[in-house]
């Protein structure tokens, strides 16, 4: 089965919120089996609305819709949607009840035009909203189905994964699975050119992306159950492996973060952070991730150079005579925070992100250092110095490359040298 | 001028990436006056991306496409664009040499297939690309236009800004200029009520729309220049603050952190922040803007009550008898982050961001501290509790709270309390 995505709402073309329902959607389907062949964003209006709704039924036998079922006025795509398919619509006493003891719940006076979401097309299943007062819809007509799920990211994903998921899962015949292997070090370029041969394959196939520094490879294979895809991908993950070697750190996992956290736990060990120009990122990455509390302890942004040295006890002098981007200042960070939690290993991050230098460094100069307390490593990067979103990536890049230190430090896999003999040749 | 965007690439289609591109696109397009009907995502397919050209051509002047101008065999962007006008493609010295010396400069080797980038169709103007090595285009033929970008945002974003842009304010008639008037603590449609008889009006236009815990409302006035695009909104925007009042916090700011950083800058103010829950968000969003060093010195990510004890000195027995996610905790890491740093003030942020909950506590019950050394801000927030992404919307919604309240607190928009009988009366 063929599916389209057609996402409602004219803030999303006038560019003021970001559509992650689409790659949400298309991510759930794929694992489905189900292809995605477009994704298209229309504004609040009728017009647009029917003709799109016309093409995509021309091409595929499903559009899924997100956006639109607001109570405000120019939310129309139930509207929209009933009316091409010739259903009326009527008040459901019983949603209306619902949505009325959704405010009262929460202590707030509903707006009389929510109630305009209990506006129900005859003949259509209605998907409860787990998260919010908008339900969403099924309708089936002549073997075209139109799924209709709210804009909001929380009650959209909370009713796909309640009702939309088993009910797609009774309609796909066959399975889609992917595995992804995480590269980092290497350009997408150099990464594909080292499997360019398996790049032509059908079934599995073997796709190369890039994302903020890392290059990547995806695997697809199609099959009957999950089990006969991954038979088929086997040789060609092992194939990948030999030939792409230490510039792997993992397959499935989300990130560099992620690598991390399950050595880390395999390890039974813990990690804090000192964090200058990553401002906190590297928290919010490790705690991105649920049950981060049992490795991360602890993070000390320490933006200034007072903070640095009074609670990382960075010297001074080190401060002054290397600055604060500097190899020295990033291995005392590192152990300062270390001692500081009485965590496994330390990790620092320090370096202009731009887009103006402050210490007189070029920007896209990063350090990193990873210390257990005796052995140090300690690694130079340089990002990017320039650019409308410079600053971003080089915070992007440079917790990934903090991330992939740690994991290489654990791994055992890149020489470190001696902290106490690094810090005495100061 | 109407435009369409045509994203290209099956990694979009399998969800994969998060496309950005339409967003950023669609934003910079709405300021200079060009309207985006469509957006469109379609695979690295030949025949599609002919049709989808076709499509758009019938429905507007210019097509904007990004991706597909990679080095690999799947990328085809510029071969179809080009068979769509009937331009032949041939190799440009210069270019190729461009490509090899970006290889020389970061002494990596240049895989071969990098060259198809030089491949250039005839009569087209070169975009040059700083920050890689694919070069983008622009096509005219009889009054239709073909914008051709690559897809990695940040090469994206520095073409758009260095070449298009200048391009396409020579193309519009007329400009668009919005202002958004963002609140905190309302919903949206509660916001919506106050002014449903603002949404009706057809230049400026009043639209609201929601986000992360936030309500927001856009207004947009289309006409010859800024200054009488302002003179068309000024009126409405002064009816808006009037009704919605203290719920406003800012105009055209980017949100929370923005407006407290601008009131920090304003008093000479410094701030830092103690993290539980959001594990670094904080921090990660004050340094988001540029210049955060001059008013936020240091984040504690206190993830563990030992971190919490040790570095922010809240009492061993408050953590016992009331547990982590308490006021009582909360308004000791604010002290403590503050009194560390010798800042003027200390935001504190504790609570169960789920999914599932560590202290016997309700998931979505947070605490946020706001003091400095004298006063103190205490406020109880219930996120949600559960849901499929309720631990993502728990972390934003905190982190806007914090800065919201933080913002407040320096207002004096609100009641605070003595922090001194807050702590003595425990």
């Amino acid at each position: 089965m063929n599916c389209e995505l057609i996402s409602v709402g004219t803030e999303i073309l006038l560019g003021d919120i970001l559509n992650t329902n689409a790659q949400y959607l298309s991510k759930e389907l794929a694992s489905l089996g189900i292809g995605v062949t477009h994704q298209c964003t229309i504004g609040d209006n009728r017009e647009r609305l029917l003709s799109a709704i016309d093409l995509a039924f021309n091409r595929c036998e499903m559009i899924i819709f997100t956006g639109g079922l607001g109570p405000t006025p120019d939310d129309l795509t139930k509207e929209v949607c009933s009316e091409y398919f010739g259903r009326k619509l009527s008040m459901d006493e019983e949603i209306a009840k619902g949505i009325e003891s959704y405010f009262k719940d929460r202590n707030r006076p509903m707006p009389e035009s929510n109630l305009k979401q209990a506006l129900l097309p005859e003949g259509a299943t209605v998907l409860h909203n787990t998260c919010g007062t908008a339900p969403g819809l099924i309708m089936e007509n002549e073997g075209k189905i139109m799924v209709i799920l709210p804009g909001p990211p929380n009650e959209m994903t909370a009713m796909f994964q309640n009702s939309v998921r088993p009910y797609l899962m009774k309609k796909s015949e066959c399975i889609i699975k992917s595995h992804t292997i995480r590269t980092f070090g290497i350009g997408e370029s150099a990464m594909s050119e080292k499997v360019s041969d398996l790049l032509f394959m059908e079934n599995p196939t073997v796709a190369p992306y890039a994302k903020s520094g890392e290059a990547l490879l995806r695997v697809t294979a199609k099959a009957e159950s999950e089990e006969k895809a991954d038979e088929l991908m086997k040789d060609v993950i092992s194939e990948i492996e030999s030939r792409l070697g230490d510039y792997i750190y993992g397959i499935d996992v989300s990130g560099t973060e992620e690598a991390l956290s399950i050595l880390l736990r395999e390890k039974k060990m813990t990690v804090s952070f000192a964090e200058s120009c990553t401002g906190g990122l590297c928290g919010k990455r490790m705690t991105d991730l649920s049950g981060a509390s049992q490795i991360f302890h602890c993070g000390v942004i320490s933006y200034s150079n007072e903070i640095k040295e009074k609670v990382l006890s960075v010297k001074g002098e080190h401060l002054r005579k290397y600055g604060a981007v500097s190899a020295v200042v990033a291995a005392e960070m590192a152990e300062g925070v270390r001692k500081l939690s009485s965590s496994s290993i330390g990790v620092a991050i320090t370096g202009e992100a731009g887009p103006t230098s402050g210490d007189g460094k070029p920007v896209g100069l990063i350090y990193v250092a990873v210390t257990d307390g005796e052995k140090l490593l300690l690694k130079e990067l340089h990002g990017r110095n320039g650019g409308d979103n410079c600053r971003e990536y080089n915070r992007i890049f440079s917790a990934s490359a903090a991330f992939h230190a740690a994991y290489e430090f654990i791994k055992g896999s890149v020489r470190s040298e001696s902290l106490r003999e690094f810090t005495e040749s100061r």
